[in-house]
Parts: structure tokens; sequence; C-alpha cells
């Protein structure tokens, strides 16, 4: 079967449907059954006949009609038999989201490739087990255990995450749907007993809906066979890896977590810099490289501009420019003597052009109009002290000009505060200019889009 | 003069005073004027007779009573004669707004130095020029130009912050306002043409409302003086330091913010070591550090405990503890017994305590509990997945009496979501528990910890 059943279901079992309210079989059906899926939903549990108002199944073979994908939690034991029974009622693709497998020990690896076998029987597909599962922001199939009231779903979009750790799932979505960032498809693997990294990276590579990759790891299961993929799609879309245990006591909990071993941090550095993955420090970097991947063009070099009314964030911007081996740009004269006559005096020329606390929205857009207009600048970084009064409101309508006359240089900015200035960051991001917290992130992101430029210039 | 005048200066002065919204002069004069400053203001301007429904006076040397306090906001080549003119009127403590100065060359220079002298020749101490000023939590003097509107002053408290960038000023007043952090006193110093951060330092090392000191700085002054006042304090209380220009590029553009240049960065490294203060890589970092600092007791030692829903977060900080020389504690046999009988059969002892997706509040207690009492645990680390839904809201009320039961080992807590999440987060901080967003985060405030009880160990 092709992946896409996962996501496309027309309809679900979830086995180990629970009435309980807060139990993982209870949340489950409820966020299938009571939100925006419109499949079929089918509860199946032996123990009960009705919930949540819906007629539940002792077994999946009960079923009248046609069931493609099942969920199943319930204790790792009586897992092997459930796959059978779902492999003889025709079930295409399973989620165990239930741990207590591999990362326990033998014993659990032993169930484990056990269902593993039963399902290639049946040529069943399966995702985890001790996972989270799916989610797709266009079919609304979801199968967290995590409630609506607790944890935000994110729009449609074009950003698809795959991820071994369900915990940073949660975050990567909830981060999304507060950034207004859309998701396309989401997969949370934990154990990656069948469907692996590869086949998932190759399977979005080719999903028409994604344009951002992504992914979240802990062990390399065949290094080969994920370099491979990674290769093959990063000509086409940005792999972004974040891939923790890098040490060995970071292996050692992994291995507990999700049965894997880490494996040596600085031969997958290296392989992943062929292959033409980027790889994020922290589930932070990788957000913040997200944003810029999916918001801005891909610039033409590594010369960064900059504009402030505030100089601080800008030297520890330049130290972290530098440290990512990109350059802080060197202006023309004829741009310094632009600057110079068409700024007020209190302003000083330079990079960064410094407006000092005295900027209005008037001085940003000279500014910045001079700066997309310098050849020798490929990413303009402005940065704001929204605090500071004398710059007007009139700000936002500047930087919308500016997106629109100048859509194919990038633009990344930066500025960090309160309700007053979060404001002010959503309107801009509202407006798809990328805004970051601190002058580090500022320039991760456009590190991340300067590394993708040069990724597809050797690819092509 | 002692630098206290500063703080609790009883009337002050605004040169410069302006009826123009949004002008910093007008900001500065109203933040002062009507809001919880109790002392006297003055504004001075020849070119007005009233400000805000309050006489203008033509000159400092007008007004009929005594003025302590002066805050300068006019163009540069106007300031020595003003400076002058508070001499004569004894003014004692001058803080110079305007920019303008060395960090635009030799010209600036010349006027800087000259203002200094002037103020000597007067017993006058000044703050600045190129600065947002000071800010003291408990008699209100706010000579900030950002109007309340747009940036949130913290309540009264313990942390003390003197930062050479009036931008990381209003992140940092605006991150401790919306934590909840009390702050105790505030310098902006900017280009430090006379009182400078050795003096600063000192003064808030004596000072009984101040625990913690941090500093942002971008070019050493006085090294030797810097070190010696940092090694007087660090005995008493935490000082940490975030210095910019690490690098070349960096250098030259803070040459340009603040007429500084940044120095050799290893060798100031090495030297703030010696002299017992605690280096942050960047705002975040020193924010993240603080907060620890100040809710928390300091450790016997470096051994992490972590106990959590969702190991994921908990590899990536394994690593981050490895990589910053601290350790992933490893449990007595007791401790794992006691866990693997007290805990669900679901749970998975060890370091991380796996409590799986499926815990609640009272198998927190349990972990928590029990690493609290493991002898070979130094700081207990828990990681929350709030969004899983089994997690109950007992949480709160479990870690409020572990709070109160367990006052001695420090506890650094993580987690990552929106809404929901952050209100939990919420919370817990509330009640003197500090939270972090990412895992890498919390290790950093976990090492603050550490590396203070070690300066304090080496310096008693």
């Amino acid at each position: 079967m092709s992946l896409s059943t996962f996501f496309e279901a027309r309809s679900v079992a979830v086995i180990g449907a629970s009435k309980t309210p807060g139990k993982i079989g209870h949340e489950i059906l409820k966020n299938l059954a009571l939100y925006e899926y419109k499949g079929k939903v089918y509860p199946v549990n032996p123990k009960e006949k009705e919930i949540l108002g819906m007629k539940c199944y002792k077994t999946v073979s009960e079923i009248e009609n046609e069931v493609e994908l099942a969920v199943i939690a319930i204790p790792p034991k009586s897992v092997p038999g459930v796959v059978e029974e779902c492999g003889r009622k025709g079930v295409r693709g399973i989620v165990i989201v239930s741990g207590g497998f591999k990362e326990l020990g033998d014993e659990g690896r032993e169930i484990e490739e056990q269902i593993v076998s039963i399902a290639r029987k049946y040529g069943m597909r399966i995702i985890g087990p001790n996972c989270i599962g799916i989610y797709d922001s266009r079919s609304k199939i979801d199968t967290f255990f995590q409630s609506r009231e607790r944890m935000m779903r994110p729009k449609e979009g074009a950003v698809s995450f795959i991820t071994q750790s369900g915990t940073f799932g949660c975050s990567f979505l909830e981060w999304a749907a507060e950034e207004g960032i859309g998701v396309a498809r989401f997969v949370s693997y934990g154990n990656r007993a069948d469907v692996d990294e590869p086949e998932l990276i190759e399977f979005l590579g080719e999903d028409e809906r994604t344009r951002v990759i992504a992914v979240y790891m802990e062990g390399v299961g065949d290094g080969r066979r994920l370099m491979q993929s990674i290769s093959k799609t990063s000509r086409r879309k940005p792999v972004l890896i974040l891939k923790a245990g890098r040490t060995k006591a970071g292996s050692r909990v992994a291995l507990s977590h999700t049965g894997w071993l880490a494996g040596e941090d600085r031969i997958f550095d290296s392989a992943i810099k062929q292959a033409g993955g980027i790889r994020a420090e922290n589930m932070e970097e990788l957000q913040d490289m997200i944003k810029a991947l999916v918001k801005q063009p891909l610039p033409k070099g590594n010369r960064i501009g900059m504009v402030t009314n505030g100089a601080g964030p800008c030297v520890m911007a330049a130290d972290s420019i530098v440290e990512r081996g990109m350059k802080m740009a060197e202006l023309s004269q004829e741009t310094l003597d632009l600057l110079k006559r068409e700024l007020p005096p209190y302003c000083v020329p330079g990079n960064p052009v410094d407006l000092t606390g005295s900027a209005t929205s008037k001085d940003y857009d000279v500014a910045i109009r001079l700066l997309m207009e310098e050849e020798r600048v490929d990413i303009v970084m402005p940065f704001f002290v929204f605090q500071d009064t004398p710059l007007d409101e009139g700000i936002i309508e500047v930087m919308l000009r500016i997106r629109d006359e100048y859509p194919e240089k990038p633009i990344i900015c930066g500025a960090s505060g309160a309700n007053y200035t979060r404001k002010k960051t959503k309107e801009l991001e509202e407006i798809g200019i990328p805004v970051y917290p601190t002058p580090e992130r500022a320039v991760s992101a456009a590190y991340a889009l300067w590394t993708y430029s040069l990724i597809r210039q050797s690819r092509q």
C-alpha cells in the first residue's frame, strides 16, 4: 500500500476505545469522532456496548463495513492478536500508540518483531509503536490522545514534520498553530518498527502539498537509505534534521525511549551535509528555520545588511553571522551617500544602518529600500525596538509595501518584548515577514535560507 | 556622591522636555510625571511655558527648588553648556539620553570628554550618554522614553541589570515584568562616559535589595577594575555577564554603537571565569539563568535526575547536560527498586524516570519524591507534556507540596506548548518553580545553579 492511505483513510477503527475521559483510548476516539474528520469511526472494546453515543464493537472483525486504518491503544501483549485480526479484516494501515515494546528490552523487542511479521503477511503497514501517530491537515485524520482543549491543531499548509518523539510533535504542532504556519502531514513514529524515515521522507518529497520537510530523530536505522532519501529529496525541497543522542548519555536515554541507539554523531553530521540535509541544533532552531523557509525566498549569497533603531542586538547578530560563516555586507559608497542624504541627521549610515531611538517608520522605509536596492546585500535584516515610542504605527504599512515591491530578496526581522511588541510582531508575520525574538535566532533563520540556497545550486 | 542618588533622587529636571507626544523629551517627562514616581519633576525647555499642565522652565537655574537629578535629551552640541548650568545649580546626577557622541567618532568623543570634565569640576556623576537611563522599582525613578503602553515595567524584587544597550534593557524589563520576576535597580549606561560597570557592580554588590546581578556589555574599559569588582562581588551574589563583540565584525558594530572596542574575547572569557562571573551566551540564556538563580536554592553537585511523561526532551537534555560538564545521575538500586514498586507497570524506572504518556499527577508525585530523597541526585528536572490528557489537573498541587517539603534541592522544569501549557507553566512559576520551554534552556538554568554553587564554594 502507499503511505498516503495513512493520511487519507476513509474509515478508522479505534482498538482499545474507552469510556473514561482522560484515558488514551477515550481521547483518541473523541478526536477522531467529534471534530473535523469526515470518515467513519468505529470504537472497538470487548467490554463496552456504546462509547460517546457510538456502537462499540467487540472486535474489528465484527465491523460490518470496510476499515482502512486501525489505531491501537491496548497493552503490548494483546497487540499481536489484534494485528492478526486486522489483517484478516483487510485493514491496510495500523497506528500503534501503545508503548512497552522494544524500548523495554528483549521481551518487548520480540513482540514488536512478531507484530511486524504478521503485518507483512497481510501487506499491512505499521506506524509506531510507542507514538502519537498521524495528523493530516486536509483529511483531518488525527490519532492523538491530546485533547483539543490542551493541544491546538495547525491550519493546512506546506510544512510536514516527522518525529520519533511524540512530545516534540506536540511542541511542533502547537508552535505551528500559534505562529499561523500551515502544516501538510505529520507523523510521530516512535519505535519505528516498520514505516521509517527514508520512506516517509521520499513520500513527502513527492507530496505536492509539502514544501518543507522537518525531521526529529534519535536512532538511525538504515543510514544508507536515510541519506539516499535525503539526497534525492533535498534538491526539490529543504529537509531539516534535528537529531538527538549526540553524546553517550543522550544515546543511552534514546535507547530506553524508542529502543534505538543514536550512533556516532560526527559521522551522522557529515553524512547529512553530504546528502544536502540541513541540521538544526535544537527544537527552537528547527522551528526558526522552518519559518524562514516557508515565508521567504532564497538569497543569492550570504551578505547581510542590517537596519535598526537600537544597535545592541546588531552587535550580537554580527558575532553570530560571522560564527555561522556568513558576512556583514559592505555597503557601496553610493548606498552610504544615499543613506546620508535621505535620512535625518540623527541616523548613522553603515551596516547596521543605525536609525537610533528617534527613528520613525519613514526612516525604516528609506533605509530598507536602499538595502533592497544594494547589490552587495543578499539578506535584509531589520531589528525593531517597538518599545521606542518615536517609532510610529505606520511601520506595518511600510513593511507591506516593501514586501510587495521587493519579493525576491529575503527579509528576516528581529524584535523582542511583551504585549505591544508581540502585537506588532504578529502583524508583520501575518503579512509574511518572519520576526525572531533574539538576534541569534534571526541569524540562524538567515543561515537556513543561505544554506538551502547553496544546496539547491549544487544539486541542480 | 553615592550612586544611590541616581536611584533615590527626590527631584528630577527633564532638559529637552517636549510638548509633542512620541518625541523622546515628551515621553521621558510623561513617564516621570504621570505615573508612580513621587518626587518633584521639572520640565526644562526655553521654547515652552507649560507641558502636560506643568510649568516649563527656560533653564535649570530658573527652577526655584533643589534638583538632584537631570535627564538630558537635547542635541549633543548643546549638552556641555547645559551640564555646566546643572553644576552651578547643584544638580548631583545627570542621565544623558541623547546620542551623537563617541559612537560617531572624534568630534563626538571630544564633546563627551568635555562634558565629563565639567561634571568632575562640580562633583556630579553622569550616566550615558546614548542610553535609556535608569529605573528603580522602589522610588519608581524612570527615565525611559518608552511609553507604558509599549513597555511594561517589572515589579519590585531582587534582580538588578546594568546594560550598555538600551534595547536589551527593554527586552529584559519586559521579560521580567511578564515572568513576574522582581527587579531592584536597572541602569542602561550606553557610551559609559563616567559611571562604569566596576562601580555599578560594586554598588549593587553592597545593595541589600539586589540578590542577582546581570550585565550586558560591549566594550571593556578598565579590565582590571572590572575583574576586581566581579571578584569582590561574586562571593556574595551571582554576577552574570553577557558580552557582545566576540568577533571582529561584532566588535566593529560595537564601536559604532557605543564607541567602545570589544577586545579579545578569549582573554575576557578566562578573566571572567577567574573572577567568579558566570558568562551567558545570549540574552535568552541570561534571562534563563537569572530565573533559576532567583527562584531556586543552590545544588550540592552536578548530578541531574529527570522524570517525564514524554522522553524526547530528555534525550536532548542528556546531550546538553554532558556537553555542559554535568552528569546524568546514576540512581541507586534502592531508588530503582522503590520506583518499580511504587509506580504503575506502564512506568519505566531509570534516569529519566519515564512515566510515559499514561502518567498521572500521582505518578509524578511518587517519582519526584524518590528523586528528592535520592542522595545521588543534586538537581531534579521534571519534564511535562501537559498536552497529554491522562496528566490530571492535580499536578500543581503535587508540585506545591513537593516545593514545601524539599526546599533545599533545586528543581528545574521543562514544558513546551501553547495556551494550556502556558497556563500550567504560569501556575508553576507562581509557586516559585521555574519552567523552561526547551530542554537545552532548562539545562542551561541548571548549569547556572551548579556553576554558582562552585563559585561560592571556592570563594568562601
